[in-house]
């Protein structure tokens, strides 16, 4: 296992950029990549508020995409404060955390813009919903909370765990191969749209967009593992010929 | 067992209270105490980091010592980010929160100033330290971070003791829909597979009982659903048409 990476997806300020850095640190997390972050990056304000976390915001990668960001992770968290319409599994900072301590490859935690949170496709990318349960009748966390108490509970549960001892007995699950990295899982993806769209799967244009989510988040389940997927993109190669009888 | 008692003593910025209040409701806790704040009370910088946590807010009681503030209750516990010559026992969060939720009587904890931490005679009011395990390296919480974490482990012990129900709880992967009866699986999988045996997917003959099984493995680890395998079905429907280009 390693340390989550934390995915800011369009952050607004550069302070809160910090923030989010300054908590990672606390609990020993340093890999930050950043989407599209509304003021350019690097951003004066995200350093005076890291308050000495810099080593985070200096190896902080910025990517245009939020695909692109997630491309080389096997597990994606998707964190939301309300459940829309879950069709995925949904998780507590607890429950991700002991999944992160569990599972080979490596974890992506998608955190939203500050004003409205993540976007439909950049959920629609992630295999699992984190959300931190709130009191419901007064739910208001900001970005840099929500990073902090993911972090902490990645820290918590890995002392639970005893690791950095080698006491720790690898367990069955660890000897199963990870999820196939993002990257792999888009190109499967790509390749059954390719196949749908000349055959009129995508219409009307309208419900275009909803169709191609359903079928990304029915393909994402799995989390099928990198044989699974080049086996899968056989069938499709042999569903692609035409027929010898 | 009630809700702790977050007490703050001697705080600097009205905006921490603020921010500490809305940390506090966040997770249930409304019992704030405030111990000679520098700026006085009400501080007009309080309400609008607050967030909507004018509930606290309006209800935190001021003291003029540390002692007044926790003279009724129960069990005191000190946060300080080093155990400082320690003769006290030392408990994280999570600590804390399992004994708050186990033992009889009021608890409050005891946050210090921004600047300096609590001073000795504040903690000698304690009977546990209360220390967040942070990177040794790196130690930088702010005072609204440490009660936010203090106020998630409490609400989370709860909820993990079965407390607390009227907070929202993560769905549990059982509540999702069930996966598919095998009868609709095996429909799939004779669906695929008569589609690609006039493909010669199974040659050659000798080894089509293995490919037989890798394909059967490959769509049973999804667990899909009634409806996901329903989309799948309709997916493999439009497959078998002609291309409309």
């Amino acid at each position: 296992m390693t340390a989550p990476i934390i995915v800011l997806v369009r952050p607004q300020l550069g302070e809160n950029i910090g923030k989010a850095a300054r908590a990672m640190l606390n609990f020993g997390l340093t890999e930050m990549r950043i989407v599209n972050p509304r003021d350019g990056w690097p951003n004066p304000s995200a350093g005076p508020a890291a308050a000495g976390a810099d080593v985070v915001l200096d190896n902080a990668q910025i990517y245009d995409t939020t695909a692109e960001a997630v491309a080389d992770c096997e597990h994606v968290y998707a964190t939301t404060v309300r459940k829309r319409g879950v069709t995925k599994p949904v998780v507590g900072p607890d429950g991700a955390a002991r999944l992160m301590h569990s599972e080979t490859g490596r974890h992506a935690i998608l955190f939203g813009r500050e004003a409205s949170g993540l976007a439909t496709e950049d959920v629609s990318l992630a295999r699992h919903i984190l959300t931190v349960p709130i009191n419901p009748e007064f739910g208001s966390l900001n970005l840099a909370q929500a990073v902090i108490l993911t972090a902490y509970e990645w820290s918590r549960i890995g002392r639970e765990a005893g690791e950095g001892s080698d006491l720790v007995q690898p367990t069955a699950e660890d000897k199963l191969l990870p999820p196939a990295p993002q990257i792999e899982l888009d190109a499967l993806i790509e390749h059954i749209e390719n196949m749908l769209e000349p055959r009129g799967y995508f219409l009307p244009k309208g419900r275009a967009e909803a169709t191609r989510r359903t079928l990304r988040s029915v393909l994402t389940k799995p989390g099928w593992n990198h044989l699974e997927v080049r086996t899968l993109r056989g069938i499709l190669k042999t569903l692609g010929r035409d027929r010898r009888d």
